[in-house]
């Protein structure tokens, strides 16, 4: 175990944020950074708990690196904007391995640089706990961002993805009997890096944004029936999803059997997909699809918006909701 | 002991943050928060840790909410700018009372109302340890931002009012002796509000930027001697302070000799005093004092910068290297 310093962390930060970016003025170093806006700048923070947001027994400490960094990413894409600029808040216990420091940092500048996303400040502290804070700032694209408000009735509801690999990769992680040895690393190799190292939709948002179909849109870290929820809040109105189209991968059956699990509890609760979930205008499907679907196959309508409060799940014979009733974190 | 949700918390942050501020798109409530920029934003982030940036047993939650956003406050009067909108984000552990965050976030809402400084996002998770992240964002006002790398030789240095405060209040605080009877808070309550209930010097710090005398600007959060040196290191010059110029409060002699600490620590070594600390151009001193003295009678010319590196004290028959001396947390 290398011994560290606050110093040699600060340092190595330092170091990795020299150079420039449009609209960066000054960077870490002074008691702020300063950054000029084109126009509005996209704002959001998430906090990661060791041993509650995540598990340093199984997940490498470079792929949460990147995962701490996609999730406040996935905020930025669900505005349809582009990431900027990341501030980092590292509350570090003294005995945490500098490996495991370095490589965390790794993951994080790794993201950063693919996205052209720039480090330019923080702060990090002693701590018992090991706790990460992101904020991100973000530019918005096209004619401006788009918000959980727009949903209108008639609008068409759509999810960028396959649902539940997140939660399904958590649940085979954790499970000690699947870990022991039985655990199949090949067939479920999906599931496990949709936990592990999640993908932020950010050119995906961006495509959303400038299309000028989209009337709503959020991503999908608390599960569907949660964040969905939070659309029809905003936007006050009813959801209705038609059960037989929710998309998932094929094994996530399988795994959901080994996990003697319900699917529908993976599709529809399990949360940090970070899919988009948007609304398509009234009237514009049809366009919609001939512009979108050919390069973007992935996306799926699973529902429309109607008048009323809430979301609701129609599968054959019944009509029951499910509203909020997602992972609460 | 109230029971708490993270539900009943958002509700109270979202309730206290409804409203319009200049600039402010999209608030609470959405994948990311949205403001419009003048031209650029200042921002800092500061984490506060339970135990280690803050007692519970004597620092009481409505104070500790104030202190949590003056403290970033503090980091926009370093560079001369007006506050504008505030992130949050908690951890928290389930067995914090209700009352303790209530308190706590009163104390934090008061002090960003009497800045016309607005809390717009963040995010709430639960932790073991107690720790808040705060992140502002703030506007440069008149020619732009006061910067760490602007002093010069032949500038004076000058700090905004007297020193080791904080150390000598959080000192007297933590002395179990002083505490079980005999500590005068009347007498020392100067001190004591230094370390529970610092004031970001705000005003004084855009009227500087405004002036056009002031070449380079900090706060000192870490202590003199280690402040100075990161404004000598980011300038590349050398600092002299005369030792007899410094200004501290008369009863900080007092509780030096109670608490058998030597004086000179806590002025040079101790942080948290959260004065600016800053330099005039060469040739202006007259001027500014003529502009300035009377309207802020506490400011005080402590050195003068020449060509060199590094912070030295000046005594009467001595001078010895004090960089980077202070409190390192």
């Amino acid at each position: 175990m290398a011994v560290w310093s606050e110093r040699m962390l600060i340092e190595r930060i330092r170091q990795a944020s020299e150079g420039s970016a449009d609209g960066l003025i000054t960077s870490i170093g002074d008691d702020c950074c300063e950054v000029r806006a084109n126009g509005s700048f996209l704002l959001s923070t998430d906090s990661l708990i060791d041993s509650i947001h995540f598990n340093r027994s199984f997940h490498p400490p470079h792929l949460l690196g990147r995962k701490s960094i996609a999730v406040n990413l996935s905020d930025i894409a669900a505005m349809g904007g582009k990431p900027r600029f990341v501030l980092l808040s590292l509350n570090l216990p003294e005995d945490l391995e500098w490996e495991w420091i370095s490589a965390w940092l790794d993951g994080a500048l790794e993201i950063l640089n693919e996205y052209d996303c720039m480090l330019i400040g923080g702060d990090t502290v002693k701590s018992k706990e090991l706790g990460i804070t992101v904020t991100v700032l973000g530019e918005p694209v096209g004619e401006g961002a788009i918000y959980r408000t727009g949903a209108k009735e008639g609008d068409t509801l759509w999810v960028s993805g396959p649902l539940g690999s997140a939660g399904a990769g958590l649940a085979l992680l954790s499970n000690d009997h699947l870990q022991s040895g039985s655990l199949d690393k090949t067939l479920f190799g999906a599931l496990l890096e949709a936990h592990l190292n999640p993908v932020p939709k950010i050119a995906l948002g961006q495509k959303l944004a400038k299309s000028g179909f989209v009337s709503s849109m959020q991503d999908i870290s608390d599960g569907l029936a949660t964040d969905l929820a939070h659309t029809c809040k905003a936007s006050e109105v009813l959801a209705l999803i038609h059960a037989e189209r929710l998309p998932y991968l094929p094994e996530l059956q399988i795994a959901a059997d080994q996990l003697e699990m319900e699917i529908e509890d993976l599709i529809l609760r399990a949360g940090e997909d970070y899919q988009l979930l948007f609304t398509v205008k009234k009237g514009q499907e049809t366009l919609f699809r001939q512009s979108l679907l050919q390069t973007e196959p992935g996306i799926v309508r699973i529902g429309e918006i109607s008048s009323g409060n809430g979301v609701f799940l129609k599968k054959k014979l019944t009509i029951e909701e499910i509203s909020f009733q997602g992972y609460e974190h």
